[in-house]
């Protein structure tokens, strides 16, 4: 039996040397450089090219190398495959720091004094502070569930919204497509970390920005593809909303000519929310391993259907 | 008896019709249209020229408009007057809001997103979490001490510095010139919020920064006067420290002309960190103005001979 990773070779590289520390005596190959592709039972992947799984008789096991698992063609998987995520802990952490980061910077007006200064500009502005901001996060999984408690930790007023109830502390919990004008109407701050999927793709779009204060900041970290950017450019000119912390996009890197790079409302970060961390996340890789092995319940299993 | 306001107009007006809410029956009369010098027993000043006091016979109580006294030519000052400045809750935690928003900025590299977006340049940078960043605080009172411990809830690894030794919760204890070294010498950031005095006046110069890692950040969010400018320019240009986030300068607005305008690792906010709000802090002024009629201890006196 051997594990096959399918990545690109500096981090496929970098995994195998993590997981060979914890499976000695595994066999760990970088596709398409396999022995015997018999053997392989068990995938790591990140962005694989369509029809990956289908070189690999045996495969049992598709585990994703990051939170996600939309990049995987989840829709045309057979349904003998399990397809696993990583839970990574400081990917968790790592998001809720790159949110606040976006919510202190818009709150405190950093954007303006930083242009400011190249102009030599001296120009107090008034500022909110953490305890008169709300703030919606779309999306309360593992990820979104933490960045919206942390938050309410800080004393940030927080909604969430999720397609299920969910009971976090300090976040008011709304519910289904009926529930998101009333979850974003009031907000400061609309932060997306949904998943990707049929449901949501296309979901920060003309219709959103119309339920949201002329003030309301969007911070999109999820995918590129909840985005429908044509909406956002007209939203941010109609002065529907104020500004977007812009982390993912549709095509990465963002093209020279898209006009998202020309839009000051728009702080464009490269996708640097969070990595997965590898030596935060081999051992749930391991673990997994070891419970396909043992014919033991996975880790972070997905649901196909549901797709998260 | 009246009260005096020594204030610029604009704030003097506001003082004044909030200070009549709690106490019609007073005089309150913004300097100079001061009717009887004879009746002013209490003086709210913020910057007020030399001599102020001298024009009030009957004096008891300098009340400061913020947190600071500096302003109020302390050495001056007749030791039979008392001397008194504004805790606001509000200003403590508008300063770890700014504070927080320094280094969330600096971690997450947002001056060279912004700078490179006008530049449509896609390069993710390494960044830091918090777990993993050091912050020293100079100044331990009522704002560094409560700046400290909100950054340590937050898991930052906090040290503390002060002239006596604090018992904060999650904070590493440092105190004197003698641990100043081994207060800053791991910090990744170095953030000033000690009060103007004569043994503080002139501290992040020259020794210091030759105290600090070459990656360390200082953050002044105390007085201009802390710093010894030509120093910050010459350890930035020595590459001493690596970035500086200056909210106070020796002389503000800061000068068409001045050096810090024009050096990127350095970003200049226009006294913004945080502001004495009236609302919040009123009732601190009507209670000294009655607890000095009653002959009572008065709130957040300041010793003279320490000046905090």
């Amino acid at each position: 039996m051997s594990i096959a990773l399918i990545l690109n070779r500096a981090r496929a590289e970098e995994w195998k040397v993590e997981i060979n520390k914890y499976l000695p005596e595994i066999k760990v190959e970088i596709f398409p450089e396999i022995e015997n592709y018999d053997t392989v039972e068990f995938a790591l992947c990140w962005k694989p090219e369509i029809d990956y799984y289908t070189h690999f008789p045996n495969l049992k096991v598709i585990q994703s190398g990051g939170a996600g698992i939309d990049h995987l063609f989840p829709k045309d998987i057979p349904s003998h495959l399990h397809i696993c995520r990583i839970i990574d802990p400081m990917l968790k952490s790592d998001m809720f720091e790159h949110v606040l980061t976006c919510l202190m910077h818009s709150m405190k007006k950093f954007s303006a004094y930083i242009k400011g200064q190249e102009k030599k500009h001296w120009r107090p502005l008034l500022y909110k502070s953490i305890g008169e901001t709300k703030v919606t996060i779309l999306g309360l999984g593992e990820i979104g569930g933490y960045v919206a408690e942390r938050l309410a930790q800080l004393e940030f007023k927080v909604n969430g919204w999720s397609s299920s109830p969910k009971n976090l502390q300090g976040v008011s919990s709304f519910t289904g497509m009926d529930e998101l004008s009333a979850a974003v109407e009031d907000a400061d701050f609309v932060v997306n970390v949904l998943p990707l999927t049929d449901a949501t793709k296309g979901i920060l779009n003309h219709s959103l920005f119309n339920m949201c204060r002329e003030e309301a900041v969007l911070v999109n970290v999820g995918r590129g593809e909840h985005l429908v950017e044509n909406d956002l450019l007209d939203a941010i000119a109609e002065k529907q909303i104020a500004e977007a912390y812009l982390d993912v996009f549709h095509q990465e890197p963002l093209p020279q000519d898209h006009p998202f790079w020309d839009c000051p409302p728009i702080v464009i970060t490269p996708h640097v929310a969070s990595r997965t961390n590898i030596g935060s996340s081999v051992l749930q890789v391991v673990d997994n391993y070891r419970r396909m092995t043992d014919g033991r319940p996975l880790l972070n299993e997905v649901s196909l259907k549901k797709g998260y």
